[in-house]
Formats: C-alpha cells, sequence, structure tokens
C-alpha cells in the first residue's frame, strides 16, 4: 500500500491524549492495513512538555498552542482531546475546521452546545467532524445510530450514559454506604474527578443523550431541551428500599418520541432488577435503541479511560483516512427535521415518594388526603413497623409508589406534602422506568 | 436533493423480502435524507408471483430468473434474500458481481463458506459485498467489528448467534420440560424451522462465528475450522442441574486469539448464571467482543425476523448510496493475516459430565479411577440421595465438574467411562464457560 499517510494533529495529552498515542503506534501496521495508508500523530499540543506521559513523543512536532497546530500545514486531522463546551477547545474546533481540516473530538460538551453550528462549518468545507469517542467511550453507539440503524425510525434512546455515577449507585448497593462516603472513595480511585459535579449532577450525561437523540431522531442537536436531575440525593435508604420492592437505582438518560414531541431527560431511576439496563453495574456504560422494526438493542461496554476512548478516536481516524464522509448529524443540516421538544412538565410516569414523618396517628390519612386532592394514585406503600419501644413521635420512613402520574400533579403533591408538620425533612421521589 | 436514485433488485421475497419493501417504503423520505438520494426498489425476483406478501408489487420489474435480475442493466445493486451456501443464490451473487454490481446478502453460509473468493472478485471489480444482515439481525455488529472496532486488536468474540437455540434452550429452563416437546412447539410457533438442523445443530451459528472471527482478527473467512457441536443432547437433566450448581446452558460461538492459532468453536455450554451472556434469553442474540484496548463489549438484540433484518439490510444499501467502501473484510484480501486455525483437540477448558450409573457400591471409585487415570481433576460432584425404597441397581444420575482439562484427556476419560458396566446410556458432556 503504497497511499500517502494520514497525519494526524493531537491536541491535548492527557490520559486519552497518550492512550491514542500507544494504540496508534501498536497497531500501526494492522491500522495501515485496515485503513488502506498508514496513520501517523505528526505533532501534537500540550502545556507541559517535560511531563511523563508514558510514552515517547520524540521527532513529533510539538506546539504550545492549540491554534498554532490548527494553522499546521502538514497536518491532515486535528483531534481534539482538550475539552468543554468553550475556551480553547472551541476555538481550535472552530480555528481547523475554517481551514477545511477535519477534526475528531471526544468532546461531549462541545459537540452538545455547538454541534449543530460546527457540524454546518464542517459540511460547507466537505471534511469531517467525528466524535464517537464523546458518548459511551468504546462502545461505537455514534455509528450505529447514524449508519447501522440509519434505515429505521427510532422510538427511543438513552441508558447509562455515566460511568462515574453508574460507579456510585452501585457500590452504595453493594456495601449500603451512604452517597458523600461513596464519592469520597470514587474520588480517591479516580473513578470521580475532584469538582465531581459534572458527573454526579448529570451535566456529562445530559451532553451525551443530546448528541445521541439528535442523531436518533434525525433533529438538530439541542442540549438546553435536555432536563436534567443528578444523583446527590439518593440516599442509602432508597438503595435499600428500592432492592426491597425489586429495583435498582439508575442515572440514565432517556430520549422518547412522543405524539407531542421529543422528550429528554436524565435524572435518577427506579429500573426492575431483571432488566437488562438494571445488569450494567460499576463503570459499565449501556445505551439502550429502540426502534419501529429493528426492536430493541442494548450495546455495553466501557464509557470511559484511555483504551477505550482511544479506540473510538482512532476509529473515526480510520474512517477519514478510508475517505468515508457521512454527514455529521446523519443527514445533511438542511435536512433535519424540526422536531418540537417536550418540557419536563408534560411528563408522565410511575413515581416511588420516600417521606421521613412522625410516627403518630393519623399521618397517613393526612398524606393520602394530599395525593387524593392532587389526583395522584397510590400503588402501594411500604411501611416497617416500629419495635414497640420506638418513641412516640419518632421520625420513620415511608415509601409510596404511584400509578401513572402527570409530573406537575406529582409535584404539586410532593410541594404541599413537604409542608406538613409531620413530614421531617425533604422528601425523595424518584421516577421509574420499565427499563 | 436531486442525486439520482438508488436503483435496487431484489432477489427472493420471503419474510425479509417483503420486510425490506415495506421498510424502504415506510421510511422512504428519511431514508434519501441520510443517504443523500432514495432508496429504491425497481425490480424483484421470486418464484410465483401470485402469492399474497402483504406489499404491494404494483409497478416492479418482475423476474422469474434470479441470473436476469442480476443482469438487468436499470440495477445499481442486487440484494441476495434466497439462502443457501449453493445454487441460485450462490450464481446470481457471482453474476451480479461479476458485472460489477454491488450486493447486499442476508446469507450468511454463503459468506461463510465462499466470502473470501467473493470479496476478492468485489475487490477488482471496486464494488461493495455487503453482509450487515448475516450475522444478528438487526445489531450492527459487521459495522462494528469492520469500522468501530477497526484500530484494536481484539482477543475475543462470539456470543449468542441462534436464536432459535436460545429460544428452545430458554424455554427448557423456564418450563422444565425436555429438547424435543420444546422444539416441537418452536417449530409450531414459527421459531424453528420444519427441517431445524441447521439451527440445532449449531451450523447456522458456526457459519455466523466464521464471519465475526474473519472481522475481528483480520483473517480470511475459514468455516471449515470450526468446531461444530448443536444443543439435541442437552436434556432437562442438565438444565436442572446446571441451574442447581448456579450455571445457566446456552449454545455459544466463541473465537480466540491464542499463541497458536485461532480457536474457534460452537457448542453448548455451561455460563455462570450472573453473567450478562446468561442474562440473554429467548430469541435475542448478543454478541461480545473483548479488545486489548476496547476491553470487553456485548451488543443484545433481535437476531432474526423480517424488521431486524430488513434493518441490516436498508443500513447496506444506504451505505452504498452514501458512496461508503470499506474493504469486504476490513482490509484488502491481500493485506489479512495468515493466522493458524487450532484444532479442537488442542482446546483446554472446564467440564461438567452427567453421568447415569447403576446406584451400587464402589460406583464412584470405579469412575473416578477413570479420570485419576487419565490426568483429569475433580471440582465438584453432585449426587442427590436416593429415596430409602429405591431399588438396588436403580439408575440414577451423577454429575461431575472438573477443573480445566485437555480436550483430549476429557474426551478419552469419557470414552472410558462409557463403556463401564456401571454407567447406563451415553454421558454428558458440556464445556463450561466464564461467561
Amino acid at each position: 500500500m503504497a497511499a500517502s499517510a494520514l497525519r494526524v494533529g493531537v491536541a491535548g495529552l492527557g490520559v486519552v491524549g497518550a492512550g491514542l498515542v500507544s494504540l496508534l503506534r501498536a497497531n500501526a501496521e494492522m491500522i495501515a492495513a485496515r485503513a488502506g495508508r498508514p496513520v501517523v500523530i505528526t505533532a501534537v499540543c500540550a502545556r507541559d512538555p517535560h511531563r511523563d506521559r508514558g510514552v515517547d513523543l520524540d521527532g513529533l512536532r510539538w506546539y504550545d498552542d492549540a491554534l498554532a497546530l490548527a494553522a499546521d500545514p502538514a497536518i491532515d486531522v486535528v483531534v481534539e482531546l482538550i475539552g468543554g463546551a468553550e475556551g480553547i477547545a472551541r476555538a481550535l474546533v472552530e480555528a481547523a475546521l475554517a481551514r477545511n481540516r477535519a477534526v475528531v473530538t471526544a468532546n461531549k460538551a462541545l459537540i452538545a452546545v455547538h454541534g449543530a453550528r460546527l457540524a454546518a462549518v464542517a459540511e460547507r468545507g466537505g471534511v469531517a467532524l467525528a466524535f464517537e469517542a464523546a458518548v459511551a467511550g468504546g462502545i461505537p453507539v455514534i455509528k450505529a445510530l447514524r449508519e447501522g440503524l440509519a434505515a429505521d425510525r427510532l422510538l427511543r434512546i438513552g441508558g447509562i450514559l455515566n460511568g462515574t455515577c453508574n460507579y456510585i449507585l452501585t457500590t452504595m448497593r453493594e456495601t449500603g454506604r451512604d452517597f458523600d462516603a461513596v464519592l469520597a472513595e470514587a474520588q480517591a480511585l479516580g473513578y470521580a474527578e475532584a469538582d465531581p459535579s459534572t458527573d454526579i449532577d448529570g451535566i456529562d450525561a445530559a451532553h451525551k443523550l443530546a448528541i445521541l437523540a439528535a442523531l436518533a431522531f434525525g433533529r438538530p442537536v439541542d442540549f438546553d431541551s435536555v432536563h436534567v436531575e443528578g444523583i446527590r440525593r439518593i440516599g442509602a435508604a432508597d438503595i435499600g428500599f428500592a432492592t426491597e420492592l425489586g429495583y435498582r437505582i439508575k442515572l440514565l438518560g432517556i430520549a422518547r418520541r412522543t405524539e407531542r414531541g421529543i422528550e429528554a431527560r436524565v435524572h435518577p431511576c427506579l429500573v426492575p432488577d431483571r432488566a437488562p439496563i438494571a445488569q450494567v453495574e460499576g463503570v459499565f456504560n449501556a445505551v439502550v435503541a429502540e426502534g419501529e422494526f429493528v426492536g430493541r438493542l442494548m450495546l455495553e461496554g466501557r464509557g470511559a479511560g484511555a483504551g477505550p476512548t482511544a479506540t473510538a478516536v482512532a476509529a473515526d481516524l480510520i474512517d477519514i483516512a478510508r475517505g468515508s464522509l457521512v454527514p455529521v448529524w446523519g443527514a445533511s443540516s438542511g435536512a433535519l427535521a424540526r422536531l418540537t421538544s417536550v418540557p419536563m412538565a408534560e411528563f408522565r410516569g410511575d413515581y416511588y415518594l420516600r417521606l421521613t414523618v412522625r410516627d403518630r396517628p393519623g399521618v397517613i390519612a393526612e398524606i393520602t388526603a394530599v395525593l387524593r386532592d392532587c389526583g395522584v394514585s397510590l400503588k402501594s406503600m411500604l411501611q416497617h413497623g416500629q419495635a414497640r419501644s420506638a418513641a412516640p413521635d419518632e421520625a420513620v420512613p415511608i415509601v409510596l409508589v404511584t400509578h401513572e402520574t402527570p409530573e406537575r400533579a406529582m409535584q404539586a403533591a410532593v410541594a404541599r406534602i413537604a409542608g406538613l408538620d409531620v413530614v421531617v425533612g425533604p422528601p425523595a421521589l424518584i421516577r421509574i422506568e420499565t427499563g
């Protein structure tokens, strides 16, 4: 194969960048055979040229300034591994696309927030803007949606999109410990960042869901329409009650095609413990897609880490080397559907509600009267008998499970219940999904 | 979009062919937007023009002869849905490729047996030979391996590749019924063919495994090197004992890269009941891939049926309409690796062995002596106490589980044990996999 090499410039040499250097070297011959030409990193950009990254960077052109890398005329593709929706990552990608240079990125925030506009620029320039690594790491879910399922009309897409949250929830269930303790441990193990808010508040999952929903439904990516709740408020008590009721708690991102438009939401869910998604534990991710013709698919694997993410970046590079050019969002920008987004207030579902109440006569009557007045129908109630010796007025937990209820009615009921004298502390409301 | 339509000729109008007609019509506008041009069936070929297939075929050119369809100059792609490694299906695909016409097929037997040669012809002609629908129906596993994981060196590929067998084994476990009864029911429900041997003897799964192994390891497809055993000999007793031991029985296809070459085998396996693959039940398929960098991935979904299979065929058509042309086996024929195949005799693993023996003193000593002499080390033994009233010499089952043992030693031991006077009927030997 005498074809000229694809020359790659990598901006950002953290764990994934170093992993990409290792992968492209270790499998250079195989990748050249598959791509039809060598895929070679020729330039890199990072802050500290002296840090030991565990890979040999000798012979590569080194840039301190990402914009200078984008301007290097001897590069065919820029790989952006800096991260963040704004700042230098955005400037780099814009600069590269403006020069009609292909871009591969693992940056979910950038693609979720600016992906529609960036795609239009890439389209005008006839170059690739690829982001397989931005969602679910090593699982080739972008390719599955944009190409593998391109013929089907998808009804639902989503799943477990954040490994940090899934690790925390799995460990809480396995150990019975509370959120804060498990988060601290996850930080010590490197599974959670020092500032964990992007992960545990659901933002990261929402970025990914916005990208998946755009591809699945063929509409412009719209991060702002995703409803987001994180896992900070999930207590050990909720994990315990969920187990008792035959559920596991997962942070899910779910986007659905409904009669009124696209519903997209990230929040903790109770899922039946026999559902396939409930079996996905620890740092693993899983994406579930449901289509009219194809039925239900689940793709499961490692959603983060140097190896899986580098594999996804390199797959995009091989596509570019092969000359494949699929529209960034599956169809040209002009051909995407303008689908309405359905606000969360219009959601309907089953709910789990945990309350801490004073153990005194009439409490249940008071609470169920509020639910009745708000039009919330109860499916079941869980209240453990207190020891005979329990002090009167002691705080005890009760758990209520509802039939299908409008979100609006449920929120109104919870607000009123939270204000009752007999209710101690904030109610915990978690939606129930079938899986 | 003013681009000219991709004109498709479909040979074979069974369930999948009719499904493809429905799918391309139902989603015509969306598919045109994604493919950049309309994808339109213009000609069909089937035996009986009068049979009601539930789809309107008016206005399509009708051929009785598949070779005439292949010669139609007003067709860009031939879709082969006839089936079988030889005969008219093979002749049609050869004729189409000889005319430099792209081919899409769902024919796993043809691709497993003749895929290397057909790919070379397609490659010379610069046309696509696509077969996403040949393996695992609606799961885009061919694309995942050939493109999504193209950068990684895979170590293991396989899974549950035959929905008929998985349905039978699942139903046996759920109902406690025996193989013949469940097979008859599966036939009545349409989950098994009138002649079920291709499915239940493991041939279908072996065709698919041969294809997966070729893509995963980048070597020419080699069906003859796949070791094949089916599920006819799995009894209700084995299902029961497996459950008792914490396992489920699955027909798995497994291909592994070992130090001595590629091992590829299809046979029933005991897998731990908590393993993800054990949770894949009924007609569902699942493919597990394990790579050096990407780790372990599992893709699960419907492996057969009109909708899923048509979705896969249509995805291939969209790729062709988009002008994507990836090498048939992931790299050009000349660049594929000549990897040795390891014969089954060199396999090593753990085994489950069920024997029916005369309930008399010394039986266990006799059997374990044979195992010792053959170098087979026992991990555990299961023997249920008989009722006091059991007649002396009554036939009773015992189950032995071994430590890792060479296949050769195990087969020698089983042959000798089968010849013992105290052993009644044929021993049941099932390999144990970790999942």
